[in-house]
C-alpha cells in the first residue's frame, strides 16, 4: 500500500488559486453537482460486502456436503466437538501459519468471536490476568485510526475507553503504542487489522508486529486482538504474508498476548462461513472452557462443506485468486477515477491497497461530513464520515471509507464520478469561505 | 406424564422382607451384577442426542437449498438480517403460537441465545430494569429440579445463585415459586421448561402458566427463561401443547416478563440446525440491538435450507411424527424394563412421558451415585448422579437420568436390564446395611 500524492502534471491546486478562478471552479463545481443530482442515481458504496459474482464462486456448497462424517468417522450432523472438526482446523492452521492445536473454528462470524472473547475477559479475566476485566476501575483499547467500525462499537458496548493512533503505512503508530501500552496498566489492549487494513489497506510490517509482540505493558494481560479478517484478500500478485503474531509474541515471553480471528467470510459465502480464532494452546482452552458454558458446538455441517468445497489450504488460495479477478478491475476504477478528478487539485489523499476490501480518501480537513451529505443528496449512499473512529469523531472530519467490491464495475465508476464532483464542490465551498 | 407408582402384583417391596430374605435377595443380586459384568458391556445412556437414523430423517438438507434468495429476494449467502429470515421466522411464530414480530431465527444453537440474553441482562439490564444485574448485589434464578444441567452450569458460569424448587408433574411447586419471587428482589428469574421438561417429562399446565405470567415479583425485571426444546417432541398422539406464555404474561400486565427459546436441533440435525427467540416486540429490539454490537447477522442460508426442506409449518409437524416412530420403541422398552424387573420392590419410580428425551428415575435415597459407579464399572455410562440439581448436588441422591434416544433399541434394552440390576443391588446393600 502507498499512499498517493497528488502531483498530476498540469493542474494548480485549489489552494493556489486566485480568488477569481477558485470562484469560477466552486461554480463549474455547483453545476457539475446539480447535473449530478438531475441523474437521480441511486448507488450505494457503503458496506464491505461481496459482490453476486464473488458469490456465485461458491455456490457448489449448496449442495454440499456429499457426506455427513468427518475425516475422523464423527457424525457431523450431531451434537458436539467445541473446537470444531480437525480437517477444517489443518486446512486454515496452514492458511494462518499456526499449529492445528492453536486453532478453533466456529460459527459464521468472527465478530461474535471478538465478543464472546472479550465477554470471557471481562466476566472472568485472562489466563494471565489478575481479575476480570469488569472489576477494573477502567479498561482502555488502542485503536489505531482509522480504523473498523465495528470494532469500536463493540469496546462501546463494554464500556471500553479507546485511545486512538495514528494507523500508517506499515501499521499502527509504534512510539505512541509504546508509551500507552507501558505507562498506563487500565489500557488492556489493541485491535490490529493485520493484512490489508479496513480501511486503509495497510499491512503491518514484520518490524512493527515484532514491536508489538516485545513491548513492555503496564498491564500484564494485554491483548493484541489481531482481526486478520483480510489474509488472504490480495489484489494483486504481490501477495502479502501476515506476520506471525503467535509466533512473535511467543518468542518475546508474551505467548497469551495475541488472540488472532479470521473467517471466510469474504471466501465463501459472507452470512454462511467459517470463523477461526487461533491463539496459544492456553487461550484456546481458556476459550473453549468458557466457551462450553452455553454452546455444545458449532455447524459442523457447514464445517465439512468448506472442507469438501475447498480440498486442500491451496483449493483456499486458487479460490481468492478468483476473488482477485472479480475485485481488482473495481478497485482500478476507483483509484483511476479519483486520480483523473482529484489528481492534482490538492483535495485529497487516498490509498491504493494491494488487499482487503477498502479505499481509504482522505479530503480536505473538515468536509467529510458534507461531502457524504453532498453524495446523500444526490442519491449516493456512503459509509458516514467518521465511521473509521471510535464514536463516529474523526476529529480532522477528513476521512471517507470507500468500499467498492458490492456494486458492479459500471456502478463503482458512476459513484466513483459522483464522489470526486461532491469532493470538489465541497473543497471549493470550504475554500471559498 | 405420570409418577408410576409400584404396585405390581405378587412381589414383596424390598422394605416388607425379613432379614434372611433380604440377605438372599442380596446375594442374588451380587450374582447377577457379576454375571453383568462379566458381559463387559460399553454402552452410553447419558446424553439427549438424536439418533444416526433419526438425522437421517434430514439428509435432504445436505443438498439444499435449491435456491439463495429468500421469497423477500433477499441474497442469503451476503451479510446481513439480525433477526433471521422472514420465512423460517413465519413457519415457527406459526408452531411456537406467537406473532411473526415476536421471534427471531438465529444460528444453530438456542443454548447460545440463551447465553447471550443472560449476557445482556448482566452487561445491560433489561427492558424493564432499573440496572445491569452485573450491578446487583445478588442475582439468585429459581431452579425446579430436578433439571436440565446446562442452564445451572450458565448460572454459574455468570456467578448468579440458584436456589431449588420441587418440579412437579404439572410444572414447577408454583406456591414455593410464588413465594420465593414475591420475598427477594434478588431473584431475578426462573428456568422453565414447559414442555416435556429436562428430566421428569412435565408439560407445564395452564393453570401453572398462569401463576407464573400473574405473580407479583419483587424484582420488577423477573424474566422467565421458557425453555421449548421439546414443543414438538411427542411420543404420544396426546399431544402437548405448550402454554401460551407471552400471551398470559401479556394479559397479567407483565408483557417483558418470559423469554422464550426453541430449536430444530432436535427436528432436523443436532448440530446444524436453526434457533428461534421469542418474546414480546420489546425484548426482540432489545435483544437485537445488543446482538448487533458484535454480529451482523445468522446463517440466512441454513435458515432458507430448513423453510425448504419443511415447506410449511405443517410440514415440521409431519416431519416430527417420523422422529415419533423411531424413539416411541425406545421409551417403551426403558419403561418395560423398569416395570419388569423393578415394580412392586419398593425400590424405584420413574416418569413416564408422553413427549421430550428422557426418563426421570428416582431411585432409593442415598443410592443414586452407587447406581451410576455400579453401571460404570459393568461398562454402561449413565448421566452422572445429581447433574439434574444446580452445582451436580441432589441433596436426596436419588435421581437418575435416562436418556434412551441414541442407543439402538436393543442397546436400550441391554442397558436398562443393567441398570435395574445396579439399583437392586444399590437398594439391596442400602436396605441390608
Amino acid at each position: 500500500m502507498c499512499f498517493v500524492t497528488d502531483l498530476t502534471e498540469g493542474k494548480t491546486p485549489l489552494a493556489d488559486r486566485s480568488p477569481d478562478e477558485l470562484a469560477a471552479f466552486l461554480a463549474a463545481q455547483k453545476t457539475a453537482y446539480d447535473a449530478l443530482q438531475a441523474r437521480g442515481l441511486k448507488l450505494d458504496l457503503t458496506r464491505g460486502k461481496p459482490a453476486p459474482e464473488q458469490l456465485d464462486l461458491s455456490n457448489a456448497l449448496l449442495t454440499l456436503p456429499t457426506s455427513y462424517k468427518d475425516a475422523d468417522g464423527v457424525d457431523v450432523r450431531n451434537y458436539g466437538g467445541l473446537e470444531g472438526i480437525r480437517e477444517i482446523r489443518e486446512m486454515f492452521a496452514e492458511l494462518l501459519w499456526v499449529e492445528p492445536s492453536q486453532i478453533v473454528a466456529g460459527g459464521n462470524a468472527s465478530l461474535v468471536m471478538m465478543r464472546e472473547v472479550l465477554t470471557d475477559l471481562w466476566l472472568h479475566g485472562a489466563v494471565d490476568g489478575e481479575r476480570p476485566w469488569g472489576q477494573e476501575e477502567k479498561v482502555t483499547f488502542i485503536c489505531p485510526v482509522p480504523g473498523y467500525d465495528r470494532h469500536f462499537t463493540l469496546l462501546d458496548w463494554f464500556g471500553i475507553d479507546t485511545v486512538t493512533v495514528p494507523m500508517n503505512a506499515d501499521g499502527p503508530d509504534m512510539d505512541e503504542v509504546e508509551r500507552l501500552a507501558a505507562s498506563d496498566p487500565s489500557i488492556k489492549g489493541i485491535w490490529i487489522v493485520p493484512t490489508y487494513a479496513n480501511p486503509t489497506g495497510s499491512v503491518v510490517t514484520q518490524e512493527v508486529a515484532a514491536r508489538l509482540a516485545s513491548m513492555p505493558t503496564a498491564a500484564p494481560d494485554f491483548k493484541i486482538l489481531w482481526d486478520n479478517a483480510y489474509a488472504l484478500h490480495h489484489l494483486t500478485q504481490d501477495e502479502a504474508k501476515t506476520a506471525d503474531i503467535l509466533g512473535l509474541c511467543s518468542a518475546a515471553g508474551h505467548p497469551h498476548r495475541p488472540i488472532q480471528f479470521a473467517s471466510t467470510s469474504k471466501i465463501t459465502f459472507a452470512g454462511a462461513g467459517v470463523a477461526f480464532l487461533a491463539a496459544s494452546v492456553e487461550n484456546v482452552g481458556w476459550y473453549t472452557k468458557h466457551l462450553g458454558a452455553g454452546a455444545i458446538g458449532p455447524d459442523k455441517v457447514n464445517q465439512l462443506r468448506h472442507v469438501e468445497f475447498f480440498g486442500s489450504a491451496d483449493g483456499v488460495r486458487q479460490h481468492m485468486a478468483k476473488h482477485r479477478d472479480i475485485l481488482a478491475p473495481k478497485f482500478a476504477a476507483v483509484l483511476s477515477v479519483l486520480e483523473e478528478k482529484l489528481g492534482g487539485l490538492g483535495v485529497a489523499t487516498w490509498t491504493d491497497p494491494t488487499g482487503g476490501y477498502f479505499v481509504s480518501l482522505d479530503v480536505v480537513d473538515g468536509t467529510a461530513a458534507r461531502v457524504v451529505q453532498l453524495a446523500k443528496d444526490a442519491g449516493i449512499a456512503l459509509t458516514p464520515a467518521g465511521a473509521s473512529f471510535p464514536g463516529g469523531n474523526d476529529p480532522r472530519d477528513r476521512n471517507i471509507r470507500l468500499a467498492p467490491s458490492f456494486p458492479s464495475l459500471e456502478a463503482v465508476r458512476d459513484t466513483m464520478e459522483a464522489v470526486a464532483t461532491c469532493v470538489l464542490l465541497a473543497a471549493a465551498e470550504h475554500l471559498s469561505a
